[in-house]
């Protein structure tokens, strides 16, 4: 997207109330190629208005050259410069709440001692009452190293909290379950396996976040094996969930028949791996897969692909998925008349949209349209609401079927804000828990 | 306390409108041996009236006799039973919520992608930046093993978690901190160690809780050593400072001079020996020290105690403070005259208050006036608002004198649910963190 890789900043500015005023000032900051966003009056006075103006800015250099544009011009004061950003940031994101006011001894007595000590003994004597009467049914673990945050990489844990926190503010806006980031002082396999499996007890689900390839891949599958409780890597799969979604409705608006396409993924890290395992399960046919490092070769073709070569899937497939971190990889004369090609690196694709259609291809995306926010609350929520001790291959097939569903015809995915999205997606899961026999918890009346 | 080792049932009754109905029913519940909580009125009809009435019973068989009870009465009729403990706990006691409310792009641009990569990055940059735009800052990890809860023992890590989340209530409550319950699946103190050592950086603050002696020592000093947040095991110190706070207004309404007295300390689990500790360093005297494990006895005279035992101490020390968990170990015959006695042992002390100032005491008080509640939540609040790497044992004396001022004069503690106690220990504590140079963050206008 064309904000990737800006810096955001509030311009408040006074200007006298005349026609074509605001219009020359936005000019002026176009000219010097800051983008403008949002545009909010903050007073109207006889003579003048005073407006917040959002601009994205390159770096901090950029926005010193626009301040002192903005001062030099005729007819505009500039009041202050904000960074909102940061001010958002201000103390953090998230809180753990108290569900109770605890401002008399009644209260005190019901919610701590000695009213406590009657539902800790009956959880000792039935352990699966913690789920109704603790909080860990709806406690779900964001568990990251830092080793692999946003396009960023390892920038270690307290640096990736803003990110987890977002995830946490995301899971709870969205779904209302309760995200708790947890940060690793380790990077070591083992050592991250067992602290997670240590701390598990706590939890309803654990989310692993932005830990590195191929160390994650070991992780996920032995806390999963070590707990009873959902454990999902979401940069493998939730990823493959909401690329899938967005792949469905890519084909649809292409034209293009799924079941019979060739299909290549170039980047086979921890999005591009999981990726093609899905739709090989869903599609029931192996697909194309390139990647510069010897071993993510070897992995796919251990689950059923067919090892390949940037070259020979872009001459030769009709879908090509790109996760590869690499801007710009795939040159316009590489591209195949009626591809469809989703070109997923973050913040710069492997070749722009617009490129790649104007070199042929039926239909191209790049990785914004396709943001994780429209998979993992709902998944996380229908895994915990059945009490699955997993989720299945199946459960995220079904997800990524209900975020197509989802999407207004023409676009290939659907508002990520839409709680009714999130529900749907839940809903979607659960009924493969039960149709699979997974789901702990009675679900009579969850589907009405 | 009367209510130690109840059960607590709200009985809705509908009661026909006459004078002395309300009083029958409450004498007849009484003649069963039911002790009547709070009376509310639920309805106010013409010919009748809805009331609630809580009632604390001795075990469920005594509940089911209260029900046959009531039936048989003319004039009432008893609309249901409840159980409102159990209600309070339905779907846990905490939640983690989101700060902002992402209910457009716009936000969701400043809270998470991409306007979070600019703040992670200068966390990456700056560290120390975690602090300010994170809630890291806020977040107190409330961890246990499950092995010594309450006066339950070891009831595992589940079980143990109403208490952890009535801890995290309070926290929220009484000073805005947000208290995490972690639940660990393990008992061995290298694995305990490693893996809080290892989520860490998740918190501001670590308080350890309901970790059975004499693991608790070793844990809590291996684990501040190894990080660079203040670590507390409330178990011992917090209940150290609240019975130190208890006894510093027992001597005063007892008249006897601390700093001249002979102190005995009957018990030396965890509280028991941090107690010691904190009485020998604050009255800069020995104390003498009574337990049944040679360990212990070890443990307090490496510490600068002295070996005693049961008898020495009643025949001999002005102060005597039990936490041995045994009830009624104390008999009348062995209290001296003038005696200050703190037989603190939950949910039955080792000699009841009543009995022990008959038997001659000048002061007695058992464990439920000097609850916990008092003192973790301040300690904590001052700790991480002055950002030091460690608790002092000057802080922990500070809070136990806050503690004890802001008793109203002839009770021993104050009202736990005051807030304002609580933002005055945190002051006490970050005062001395000032003098002690121990403050990484500036405290300007902390104390205004």
């Amino acid at each position: 997207m064309w904000w990737d890789g800006k810096i955001t900043r509030t311009f408040r500015c006074k200007l006298v109330q005349a026609p074509g005023n605001l219009g020359r000032l936005l000019a002026a900051i176009g000219e010097q190629g800051g983008l403008v966003g949002e545009i909010r009056i903050v007073t109207m006075g006889g003579t003048a208005m005073v407006r917040d103006i959002t601009v994205y800015a390159d770096d901090i250099r950029h926005v010193d050259r626009l301040v002192r544009l903005i001062q030099g011009l005729p007819d505009v004061e500039l009041l202050e410069v904000r960074d909102e950003v940061l001010e958002t940031h201000q103390g953090g994101k998230i809180a753990i709440r108290s569900r109770y006011d605890i401002s008399s001894l009644s209260v005190l007595r019901r919610v701590y001692t000695p009213g406590v000590a009657e539902v800790s003994l009956k959880i000792k004597d039935d352990p699966s009452l913690a789920r109704r009467f603790t909080s860990i049914r709806h406690l779900v673990a964001i568990v990251t190293d830092g080793t692999a945050v946003l396009g960023l990489g390892d920038i270690g844990p307290k640096a990736a909290m803003p990110v987890m926190e977002g995830k946490a503010s995301l899971l709870e806006t969205l779904t209302g379950l309760s995200g708790m980031p947890i940060l690793l002082d380790t990077k070591d396999t083992e050592e991250i396996i067992r602290t997670v499996v240590h701390i598990a007890p706590t939890f309803g689900a654990i989310q692993l976040e932005d830990i590195s390839a191929p160390r994650c891949f070991e992780i996920e599958r032995r806390i999963q094996e070590a707990v009873d409780i959902p454990v999902m890597h979401d940069d493998q799969h939730g990823t493959a969930v909401v690329v899938t979604a967005a792949l469905l409705n890519a084909a649809k608006i292409a034209g293009v028949r799924l079941a019979k396409a060739r299909i290549g993924v170039v980047g086979l890290g921890a999005a591009g791996f999981a990726l093609s395992r899905m739709l090989m399960s869903y599609l029931d046919t192996p697909v194309l897969g390139a990647d510069i490092v010897p071993e993510a070769i070897e992995r796919l073709k251990a689950a059923g692909g067919i090892p390949s070569d940037l070259k020979t899937i872009m001459g030769t497939a009709d879908v090509v998925i790109a996760t590869t971190g690499v801007p710009g990889l795939i040159k316009k004369d590489m591209v195949r008349k009626g591809q469809i090609i989703l070109a997923l690196s973050n913040p710069h694709a492997e070749i722009e949209p617009a490129a790649a259609t104007e070199a042929g291809a039926a239909f191209a995306a790049d990785g914004k349209s396709v943001n994780n926010v429209l998979g993992f609350p709902g998944i996380f929520r229908g895994a915990v609401d059945a009490n699955v001790p997993r989720i299945t291959r199946e459960m995220l097939i079904a997800a990524a079927e209900a975020i197509a569903g989802f999407a207004p015809a023409g676009d290939i995915v659907p508002n990520p804000l839409d709680k009714a999205l999130h529900k749907t997606v839940a809903r979607a899961v659960a009924r493969v828990a039960v149709e699979q026999g997974l789901n702990r918890d009675d679900l009579t009346g969850y589907f009405d």
